[in-house]
């Protein structure tokens, strides 16, 4: 059976509150800018006015893709587990930057095409050794879909037992982004053309094959769908086992009211596809990173999402997100140290 | 005597080697964006392969303008003290950053209109109380403006001592937006109009009036001195004290080949000040955040800057340069801990 999530928005009654103590702190109005808005959505999401990021944790989800047998992407399958093994010992970009920001790492098999049960340090929850090729069938199958689901589920519902108030997601998956562009188009009704990009680093030549490749997979699934097909099915059909369970760590995270932090183009994919089942979900996101990858700047935009940071990262893995964890830190960090105008002993100027 | 610096540029013989390390870091190429051109620019800097960030010291720097007393403010100028007496507390925007990130903290009065000497946790530079009024006056003294300068390199050679290897500066100054607008209109030779904001929360009228009275400083300072002044002029003349020791902080660290960490629209302003004097010192600089001020983002342009972050931050203090320091770490971080494809054992993909 498919996992329901039941979501609340916020109880937007403590706005006010909220913004009368960011009013009041010892500065002109308005002048922390995003980190004012930040607190803003995190003190509501907590329904607090001293919100905390307790064990902040990231999920680093795994798992390879059928439709990658096409040559979509310019890196060859085998780098999905040889990047996980390499997770594991420290060297990866995800290490270091939860090793900067003191996140608890999780590194997770969803559905690597490879034995990975033997390796410490890496979960084993694999579903299959990949999903089949979506330009011949559906990735997988509903039962598939619903026990990745329930993937994500779990392992929120472990780093909530431990006190996690933060979550951030990433993934390794060779061709991710081939997913995620149909998604985007499927889910904001954009002309694939607009959610096309090179990916890890395809030439002109590479997007056109990769453009061919999503075309006609998009043409047979729209084929057998000829009516708006569900958020559900469109998640299925293309979606990876890596990004399903994103998904679901997603909506878990947001019926438990923890913040999520988003990464890049895939991660953005999945939370878009998240808040078209549940749109509550979007109240708990916050969106780390703007990527270079074409296409993520428009997405963005039409969840409605500001992200925080844009250096130009397309690494993946939830590099993105994490980098801009200091900055949420920073927002809080606001709410709670930051004198006000009467205990500073400071004229209000206005 | 006016101090002088000996400020070289780094040596370029390193660039392509520390750009074959950052190629084999096991990610696509230049998947890590604006991470991996700060990593080149702090390798140079330091001369490199592996740089390090040992402890960052922040300068708050204080002083009152007399341009105040025309009205080109939203804050009354006894905001200057009383703030400069807050950050002694550890209650301002600026101590929470500086806690947050480990920064050494130093508040010094280099020219607040309020005896502070008294107070403990402010370090007693004064050179006067606030500036001349510079709608009639130079804003100090050629022997003052040498002294000042002094203030910064002293102040950095303290930090150097204790082995800080990035800087960063901020400013508390009531009107510190007028005398940058002016350095920004004369050394960028751009329209004053193009140059003046809004400050701490001008209205319209404000921001007409402040026009008006900086329109006419600019006209007399330019009656005064038909021919092109120069560079050491134009700061004199309308600098305020905290400014100009932050350009000699920003010159001696540069000559010390430190990391200098920018902050919004006034440490911008002294930057480029800095930069007209010696424009070698560049190389040093990171500029940490673009504001909102009306033309920040010009000046960076005009000073080929690429600032980290763009998060609609106001407040000074540097807290929009402090609020970027975790990415320079990351950076470094990515220099230091990350595998290249050799260790990492992974397929190199292209």
């Amino acid at each position: 059976m498919i996992p329901t999530f039941h979501i609340t928005s916020p109880d937007e009654a403590l706005r006010p509150i909220i913004q009368e103590k960011i009013d009041n702190l010892n500065k002109p109005k308005g002048s922390l800018g995003r980190l004012e808005t930040l607190a803003m959505q995190i003190c509501l999401a907590q329904q607090t006015l001293t919100p905390s990021l307790s064990h902040p944790c990231h999920l680093l989800l795994g798992g390879d893709h059928g439709i990658e047998r096409e040559g979509v992407s310019v890196s060859p399958r085998e780098v999905t587990w040889q990047q996980m093994v390499n997770f594991t010992k420290g060297g990866g970009g995800v290490n270091m930057f939860c090793r900067q920001h003191g996140f608890h790492l999780r590194v997770v098999d969803v559905g690597v095409d490879h034995d990975l049960s033997d390796i410490s340090g890496i979960i084993n929850r694999k579903i299959a050794y990949g999903t089949r090729n979506f330009l011949y069938d559906p990735a997988m199958t509903q039962e598939e879909y619903e026990r990745t689901l329930q993937v994500g589920i779990d392992l929120v519902d472990e780093c909530h037992a431990e006190g996690c108030q933060v979550l951030c997601v990433g993934e390794m998956g060779i061709a991710n982004t081939s997913p995620s562009s149909i998604w985007m188009s499927l889910f904001c009704q954009m002309p694939l053309d607009e959610c096309i990009g090179a990916g890890a680093g395809l030439n002109t030549a590479g997007i056109v094959h990769k453009r061919e490749v999503l075309g006609k997979s998009l043409d047979r699934f729209l084929r057998l769908h000829p009516v708006n097909a569900k958020a559900d099915e469109i998640i299925r059909y293309f979606g990876g086992f890596e990004m399903v369970a994103a998904i679901g760590a997603m909506l878990r995270a947001s019926e438990l009211k923890m913040l999520i932090l988003v990464d890049g183009f895939i991660m953005t994919a999945c939370a878009l596809a998240a808040c078209q089942l549940y749109p509550a979900a979007k109240a708990y996101m916050i969106f780390g990173h703007c990527g270079d990858e074409s296409g993520h700047r428009r997405m963005l935009d039409a969840l409605g999402a500001e992200p925080i940071l844009s250096l130009g990262m397309r690494l993946g893995e939830g590099t993105g997100a994490l980098c801009a964890f200091p900055i949420v830190d920073s927002a809080v960090r606001m709410m709670n140290e930051m004198n006000n105008f009467d205990n500073a002993r400071i004229t209000k100027y206005f």
